[in-house]
């Protein structure tokens, strides 16, 4: 809580102009639901912009159903990744307007319309393995109102692929990069555009690629100033802040 | 070169309304300096919005100098980073007006006043010894023209220092996070604020720290979301990603 | 043996005061069970405080039915962790009285009621994913007379949900925090109590999560004081640790 | 802040018992000093029951002495680890009362007799090249007003040793064992005691040691049940996490 | 494009000889075909040599049946590594004249026959496991039309095998080790031959072979000169170069 | 071909008293079945001591069953490890006279008795989840002729049980010494025995054991002389040298 | 020694046509220089088509003049590499004629004119900083009589400098492509030529560059196919490869 | 202490034949010299068959005297290694008879003469660079009485050198082998041996080499049997266990 809002608070408690328990309330005012096994963060969005998302690997079923009856009076657009289809099955039960988005591995509860951005996010992958990263940042990118244009499969080893897509990377006001193998696309895409980037290695390899790790190292050291790098298959995260921007 | 523009340029020639030689010039446009140890891109600002950077690790003073020389007519405030106070004192002798910034390891040659952005980075740090870290930051995002403001030795264990200056924090519109140890900082911050957050892991801790690494993985897996990782120690790239968010 | 005793016992001999035989198994008094393919220690009580534990991992259930056999006369409460439902059933068939917790994968046999202390340990996690974990401590400390109170799903994200619950830590004797992805729960909590506090990396993350290695990194290097470490997932271990500090 | 405390202090102030001023202090009570370059913790002894320590490595002497200077009204035994011989002789300068511990590499300013527990922390180590991480135990422990007891170079290598002294290892309340190369005394001493043990490792090896990490991994994977771990050669974090059970 | 022909295209354009679209066209010949999930690079072959390669896996049958497509007018000998049996089924059915080789991994679509070179590769193996990855080499070079040796099972440990043998490694124009192990035979080999030696590191060892890590981090520190690396279990990769080095 | 030989040998051939053809094949003796897929060496028991051993991972039953075949004329009690029971059930009805060790995962056709060594071979493990890895070492030194003596479950966090058995282990020509956890017993029994000690790590433990590489670092950095390493689980490798020893 | 040419040998010997003496230095041909403390290799040139090259560190000066002395008669061009200038001092007063190449760190002793091949050899790096292990790449192949071409600082961040030089290094016949950071450009690279590449990953980075280990990983992974690698920093190796090709 | 010994022993307490001290004594019977930063261990050679190791690195040269002192009354050839020439020069003051082995940086002091042995230890390196660690072997082999064969600078690039000194090699009771780079000769002499054979990695190499563990990885996963592995550069170790094998 600001100091300025604090001593406002505290003098109007003071003047009797409010009450205890609404001051005891507002100096509480990040709430929570506690379910026990999880405490749902009411707050999110009022703190962050964006309300809490359900990251689904690693809780049952039922666990991620009580996070969103907990969630659903407040929030639309309930955001659920890496769900396996047979947990999607088993919420969609619970949730019948919940829907799935079978490559990106997500589901999305209480869907409203939320209106879109003017400028658009572009995500760019070098190659066809990479979509699935990518459409985990489409879902997310267009679940939290954003225009998004996809570029797929336009890696180096073809550069001219990249060249003839170039224009419309270049009018997006900020640009994800998926790759896997040795990460180059984004070294190359920083250098075209002046736009902030944020780079995602995913885990397409093999041998010396350890799991994704080589393509993390590599953005991580891009020569092309104005890269910014997320964990491997991270693309909720990428598209997260990318939305952060383009909401700006 | 966009393919609407391609075909114009052609029909000119075609009409002979422009000679053969601006159309190779035009078709060329990205060019350089070639001093044979270096290719000065002259055409980075137009590109990337910002000028080229020199790196001054690995070079020497006299190579630095011709760098410079041939940014000096096309470019002010051209920065230095990674700048060791003696190969400073030998550029200055060809480069009086170069300034030094201890703290940072930078130099400005050419200095220009530029505007100043309105909105603000905040560049926080978790300790005491990650202020180099945060100067090199600083000092990249003043010579592109941003206001900064400065929030140092905040880290978690006393995590009361950090929620005295949560205001500061919270108005920018973009901010910076270096810290080093267990870099847990960016975390917190991070699901404090609702603006993107750039993540600069630092090289300060020992043992099991792994001269960065530690950090660095630590921020990548970062449980806010909302958070963009650089290299270890990488003041000056956060700071030049920070400054294209702030310019938008 | 201490020297004051081995000089009394062996005047007790000479003296004619002791035979030979019962100084032979005095002097050899660290005694135990041998099935061939184990070894059961039967003096662990004795010399650490608590008896062997069955680590179930990698042992067929015919030989942990023969260890907890060789156990039973001299032990309640005989704690076998790491245990597969599909093993328990083998087992249970031998040992009715066996109790499963399948959270925790752990089993309790040949159980009785202990002693609970006054003070309490508080088992705290970052996520919801961590509760296998938590569960594991928890199963292990009760086993061990210890009162516990458990603090689910307070990671660093929503740092309010940690406040609300700050009283219930601060609290305890001891404190055992248990979180993945980088662990940052445990130098925020460190930096808030006056008591040890024992942290438990999870492998819960993924890419640079390396299976749990960044958050056990994360926690060795926390800017907190007090905090001390065990391997990942761990929460037999802290628990054990945690319980011999609050019994003294 | 307790919420019973909070609803109360509210009370007060609403009923006129409490001027605002005094209640804006009271919610802010964890204070601290600014000096710009850190942010000095001044409410750390309130909550983790002992005072900032000033972790020297990567502070320059002016830093130090400034850190001092906000420290000194409030607090005695000021702590300053990790500090070189020549940082010390400049910070001797402006405070003349500090005494250096040259094998620890620790100073200690402000320096008051505090009251020495009954029980006592064991510090064993297994070789002498150990030694320096030892006595950094030793003075952190001491300043912190705890007894002691130094058990030197009692490695496995001769396991005699060991036994030779176990005595008064088993009767202190709890027990820092301190190795470097494969770090197995952890492993010994943990399966012959029924107290907390703190593991440190140390850099002490060469070649497939990799400075420290081969202990810090073998510790972690302890066999012996009861044994927790901190950062390679933190001898400082040791005996601060033990110093807190000894005071229990 | 070179600059001499982009000077002469435009003189033609500029004398009315060439008409706009075919200059565009010229412009962009670097061209591709876009199926949205891929884009088919159609003029590696001019710009590389050799056609755009399909890697099998991360991609669906149906992807790869559109990719085959996209390329079969252009393209003979399309070869698609990494593919399993499973999606080889799949894809014969709407390809049926493709042929699957099953150690290799391999499948070849519209396949023809090409002239073999005079000169041969010689595809030396350290064990009968390796042989999958020669496989896969053999097909890929045999595809390019190389003349190929086999000589399978020569490791050091039975280093008369490899004495046998040299003579038609000696006689090869350019050979390919494939290791796993400690990779020595890369070396061994090395110090025999005049000719450029390809290294191929394979997964085949355990424990701390680390999937493969350990034959390439020996191969990489090779103490004969002349050796080169690729990837762990890149068959595929060491034949093109391979193939590209047979036809100079 | 010793000097010495290889000149009496050519004036055998110039005196008319060797053939062409003998002495063509006394050069090239170290001779192998060329199998194609496999170069079966059948010189290494005159080179090495012991004749070839399959390894059987990453071979086909058909593939071993090949070997078998071509080593049955020369080679008694041909060992074969890394078997699976499902490729052994394949090779028995080709092999009917092999032997399974279930444990061990190895197998033994054309068995025969041989003498064994008066003296013998100690096999320590440290838990009871290192026993397969034992029995491999058990088997192989057994098809090599030697008496061993097995210890088993002595590892050092109940140390009592190691120095129980202690005067077997002394008494042996060589020790091998298995342990998983952090490999502590190596070192332990390495300070009390006099005679050599090959350490084998398993891969028994989790989290940041790594699969087996911190029992590994850990008995590379035995602080107890006399101590060599094989790899991890390697068994075979254990008691191949052993057996060497031994035989001694 | 091949089959064919042994038979022909014993049979001369047999027929008296040879004497046993020559038989014997004909069956011993390889021959080298026993120093102690070195075996000089005097027919690498005859078996590897290059004589054995002096590796300069972790040998002291007299040691190297030694090797120079042994291989003086038979070898021009004697190559030392990574020899630092004081060592260079102390050998040119034995070796007069010995020549340094600075940047390159290496010597020729006993320099001779050899012919240039027609084919050259291209040898581009990423940046100023790399030149160094291009001017040792340009030494070695000068030294082996290769016509080269040095294209310097065309890294991807500004690409139009690459593609200004293209052609020159599509003209080669064999391609050298060294850098650091993220190494892309020999992806890049690899993507537009029809010629082998040989990269070489340098240690230029920081941090998480982990001195070359990133751009070693990268080019390892290169999803452009024709890429083969060397160790860090190792112009010597990319040379000596890139000359028996540019030689075929 | 074996368990019939203590019954005799017990029965002549009993019996009154041997006073209780003495049976403290004799229950007592490791012991060491107790100087507070050490405890030297006096029994080792005893339990061990050789006496202790001063191992130099991490101790003052004070402290080394006064092992040295405690040690001589019962030990010749007291073995320092790891020692510097500045250590030495401190040390030859006080023990004048200590003599230092330059290339080996170990120093013996007290020496005496020992038998040697009939059979002897071959010690085999791959390069010059070498030979540190081969000579540290060497004194430490020679102090126990050892015959040793040093085969210097026989690696695999010139395979022919290792040829011509096999015989001496194949001679030896036991055989050491020295190597860094890729250290692929341990498997080459390791398949044409039939005696144990120890291998030392060496630190020499540079980039990929990681400081000699890409050859400790390598030596670990050796194709050949029968080789078994000690730390980086740890001359001394492979000779000890040489040592207790050529004494059987």
């Amino acid at each position: 809580m600001k100091q300025d809002a604090l001593r406002s608070l505290l003098e109007e408690v003071a003047g009797g102009r409010k009450s205890v328990d609404s001051a005891v309330h507002a100096l509480n005012k990040d709430n929570f639901a506690d379910l026990g096994f999880a405490k749902v963060d009411l707050s999110r969005k009022r703190r962050n912009g964006y309300p809490e998302v359900i990251y689904g690997e690693g809780k049952t079923a039922q666990q991620i159903i009580g996070i969103i009856d907990a969630m659903r009076e407040q929030t639309v657009n309930i955001l659920c990744t890496r769900l396996s289809p047979e947990k999607f099955a088993a919420i969609q039960k619970e949730e019948p307007d919940a829907v799935y988005y079978q490559q990106a591995r997500c589901a999305i509860v209480n869907r409203a319309v939320v209106p879109k951005t003017e400028s658009y996010i572009a995500i760019v992958t070098a190659g066809t393995s990479d979509i699935p990263v990518a459409e985990e940042a489409a879902v997310t990118a267009e679940a939290y109102g954003n225009r998004i244009a996809r570029v797929y499969d336009v890696g180096v080893a073809g550069i001219h692929r990249l060249f003839a897509k170039i224009d419309v990377i270049r009018r997006a006001k900020v640009v994800i990069v998926i790759a896997g193998m040795e990460g180059a696309l984004a070294s190359v895409v920083g250098g075209l555009i002046d736009k902030p980037l944020i780079a995602v290695p995913t885990r397409i390899g093999y041998g010396a690629h350890l799991h994704g790790i080589t393509a993390l190292l590599a953005m991580l050291n891009s020569c092309a100033s104005g890269v910014t790098v997320v964990n491997i298959d991270n693309g909720f995260g990428a598209a997260y802040s990318a939305s952060m921007i383009n909401h700006l």
